[in-house]
């Protein structure tokens, strides 16, 4: 063990969350990994499920053991799917741990919420007041020296990113926004389906629980914050036969008329100094590779002044910047380190 | 050569729109291929090109040689890139063979439009007023008995067959009208380019040409016709890594409150009879995959109580449906025959 | 019902081949598909679980019901896992049903093979003997007339169409054998698994059951049928990110030197009159994709005087020259017909 | 500029092998780019052609300026084609530049190979001859304190790490190797060509240059020192469906009768303190996903009783350690530094 460093368990690290936190805090030069943890692997060796890590990760994986817990590690990442964080997080928030949950369960302020979308009930009310929502480039000033931090979703990530600045400065009408949004079938997790099955998904476009997705309300709750007032959207969610990349097709209507050059301006100002979202010169749009691998977000427009609208398109790798990546953003900005630590990686091309 | 079969001619026969001609022709009961052409490779067997024709299309390819055509074919099937045609068409007509053009040079009837959204000169004025555009399930009366069809768009065919029933009906504000479009890569032909790149395009998902795709006027040019008044709308085309396969995803406030079921309804009562559009149940909606290989355009429908909006899914196979399939379909109805023969075939899945 | 038509029953009809069975008899002439069957989902419509065939099956799956089965169907196609078949069959051949069968269960003519290479119990000898292994080009003369056929495996297929020539006319050692064989996902079914998870195997090539593949002993009892004495190979399985096709890649020992052309002119005249096996020139290599959809098995050679040896590349489509469509091929061979009726079908390219 | 580092220089920054250099060098804490090079696009940003190193990489690539590049350099290495390496090295070894080599311009003994396999003239053989082969966990020694360095091909990369011991060892009979070779697309770089045209490639599994590559007199070469007297091998080269990854699946006849536990143990040996070659434990075999990004080469074992053959299985990603990797990797045992700097990173999965 490093001195100085802060130590950190992974909870729920046979999933792509977790491994994916497995490769990137690997490089974090202020943290180390002390326990990787699995309720239903535990006591086995992790290269038994991920051989990738033959050499890397050598010790097996510990058990959810809160006291074990509290003598290993000073923070908690929990990669777990939703449900299973209603009920782990308060013990570890209760056993004076920092906590970062990349599940959806600390994400809406409304408890009522959870029943309509999540179809399970709300965590504690609490818990739920507390987390602060961790969308990096948008409420980073509100998650410095917080202990609690929830991470915001893969989809969510993308659409609020391109949506936000321009509803938080009203060049669109906030009534008028439609989300067409495409993912890789990592999203969907390691977990066995006919959904993921690779001779159903491969060589398929698919459309899934459209309006109907538990990331319709977290992105309403964001956008009507930006708005001052609420907001509705249509949000499409669908399968894209590829394993990582989110893209975000955005639509609304123009407040007034504007050139590309114009929204490439604004939102280059609005972002000044936030390294990982990439405004795109005028004319150009963000494909889903360029930012694979890597924590970037990149934003592309089109104005169209036939229609009067305009189109907004947003990229990110969904395991890194829309999970395990941006959750690191939020520990460097939880810890008042530099947002970028552990995340200069380029994107892997091609 | 069968007796009292249509002799058929395929101009274009080393693109991927000619191959598959080639490939549906063999199995209609009334034709025969007398002749596959190609003005570059005239003179060498198809199967240098294409090595899984081999022992199925053993003669050379021909060169454009109208007296040799014309002394060979009844129809001719031009699967050329656009300009191409512009220039050819003329000649096959004024030499009195039937005409099937999957080239774009005849689907609008504005010159002006040629100009603005293909970049080059339009075809005489009498030759376009002359083509019948070939949508099938909507023009296909228009049709019969016609020498010449110009066959429609991959992706205008999937937008058009998910939309004019709606416009046509009110049941939708024509002004409200976006269409999320996404395609195999097989639509942007066989020609080379980094767009076409395997490297590139693995893994990725891209947009391209937004706001300027050709097929635009197309759309606005039978939604007009359908709204019985001038319609625009946004069109965003995006590429996906895999080979066949069309989505559009289209937007549209509601006329009024609607369920998927009265959607459902309404469809398949417009669409009777017509076995090549196939309506899903409410609250299922068809993937690529599952039209690959065959001439159907399946439909599916999201209506939205919460934000007043439909969403309407169409898919086809681009290359069949989305051409050489609507073009042996468009045969078929001018020359009144059953418009399924020879275009049975089952999706093949998976 | 057609009069004069072959009734059909397919058992197994919710996975690949029973699903690819009923792609292709539709398109049969003299076969009607009178019963579609699932143990595990009779009752219910085909279509929920293959949206696909809506509008093209309409009737619910069908218990396992031998009377019932005896009153719709002249002959059953089983297309059914492993272990199922060593039950099920019996049953059918004493009802008087013809039986093709495509499950492993009794390709081996010795029972002790299965409970080495497939750890279950074999049929009961009776039914073992009076099974007739249907490799249509070397053992069609065998297929006619029969009642009760079992399908060869997928990987057995193009490894001894590729290899068979060779060893029985003692070209080369069949001491030296090794075969490097490719498949496509669709070859390991429907069933889940991290095995078929899209995110696992996308973008990977993975070797499995390295010289534990049942496949090893089916192939070794062919090939000592060819060579005259008993025959062991090396045969190694490895699974390509592509939903169809196998190639086989076969190496072994010249008996003498020869050329390329050597190699293609004793094919061409084994395989003469088989027009589902095609031999590529000499220089040109086949690839899997350009017999997909159809049932070909396309070979070619490559000789190579440095090292003495011979490399024979073998491919074919594994759901339909591996499975459904080499049934129905048998079907037309144990009927007497044309032993193309139904399955004529081109490659479909790209 | 930082004080104390190495400063390179990238010619052929518009290749995969060139952009795969930048991304990994930047992460190298001993190294800092100082000029990318392009004769094709000087003048020009980077980003035109590689919109994903959008506000990483903003400078405009240089021409190939040999004084500039001295003054701006004390490394270069050389991503470029077959053929242009002949002319442009001697430059830089004659400048006094360090010199890595990523094409196969350097990597054979013999001139009159180059006129056989590389259809080119060679090298002069003054600089052929100087050129020190760095295949790092076999040469690795040799590398140190050199100057000029020829890395190795991707294909031998993989295979020769995988054969060497067993063939320095006498484990295997060296005449009776065939090495079943599979890459994907990637591999052959970003030039256009209907080889890799994504539509041509996509669910396709196809054989290339068989008994035809330019790696084989590479393979031949090294092995041959393994064997101390000649060895030929047979060497097939296939592309998989896939942008990164190679497979070479190894056969060769076992001297005496070995398992699999005494194949890893000797392997483990052999390599032990090599952390880039990661020995499996029997009975697991590596898949190329997992070594993804990473520079590892992962190697597993099946031995067969039953015909005296032992299969091993190599993968490698063949842009990192099949190329720029490597080259990094060499650049540290160039200089004396810790194998691994600026190469820790794991492999991305999934």
């Amino acid at each position: 063990m490093m001195a100085n460093v802060l130590r950190a368990a992974i909870v729920g690290s046979t999933g792509y969350g977790g491994v994916e936190l497995i490769r990137l805090l690997q490089h974090h030069p202020q943290v180390e990994i002390t326990s990787v943890i699995s309720s239903s692997s535990a006591g086995t060796p992790i290269t038994d499920g991920f051989p990738h890590l033959h050499t890397i990760v050598t010790d097996d994986l510990d058990a959810v053991d809160i006291p074990l817990i509290q003598s290993k590690a000073d923070i908690v990442f929990l990669a777990t799917p939703s449900g299973v964080s209603v009920k782990l997080v308060p013990q570890f928030v209760d056993a004076g741990l920092k906590v970062i949950d990349l599940s959806g369960d600390y994400r809406l302020k409304s408890a009522e919420a959870y029943k309509t979308w999540y179809k399970h009930d709300p965590a504690e009310e609490h818990y739920l007041q507390q987390a602060v929502y961790g969308l990096a480039e948008i409420y980073g000033d509100k998650v410095n020296g917080q202990p609690f931090i929830s991470n915001p979703g893969c989809y969510p990530t993308a659409a609020l990113l391109a949506l936000w600045p321009a509803v938080k400065q009203g060049w669109l009408d906030p009534a008028s926004l439609i989300i067409d949004a495409k993912s890789g079938v990592s999203g969907a997790g390691r977990g066995l389906g006919l959904n993921v099955h690779y001779s159903e998904i491969n060589e398929n476009f698919r459309p899934y629980k459209i309006n109907k997705h538990q990331h319709i309300p977290e992105i309403e709750q964001v956008l009507s914050d930006a708005a001052g007032k609420p907001v509705s959207v249509t949000f499409t969610t669908q399968l894209v036969p590829m394993t990582r990349g989110i893209m975000t097709t955005c639509y609304g209507v123009q407040s007034e008329e504007r050139t590309d050059e114009d929204w490439v301006r604004m939102y280059e100002e609005y972002y000044a100094g936030r390294k990982f979202v990439r405004i795109r010169p005028a004319g150009q749009w963000p494909a889903t590779k360029e930012v694979a691998g890597s924590n970037y977000c990149d934003i592309g427009f089109a104005a169209d002044a036939r229609t009067g609208r305009i189109t907004i398109f947003a990229v990110i790798d969904n395991v890194v910047k829309g999970a395990a990546g941006q959750a690191i953003q939020n520990l460097n900005l939880m810890m008042g380190w530099d947002e970028t630590l552990g995340l200069q990686m380029s994107p892997v091309y091609p």
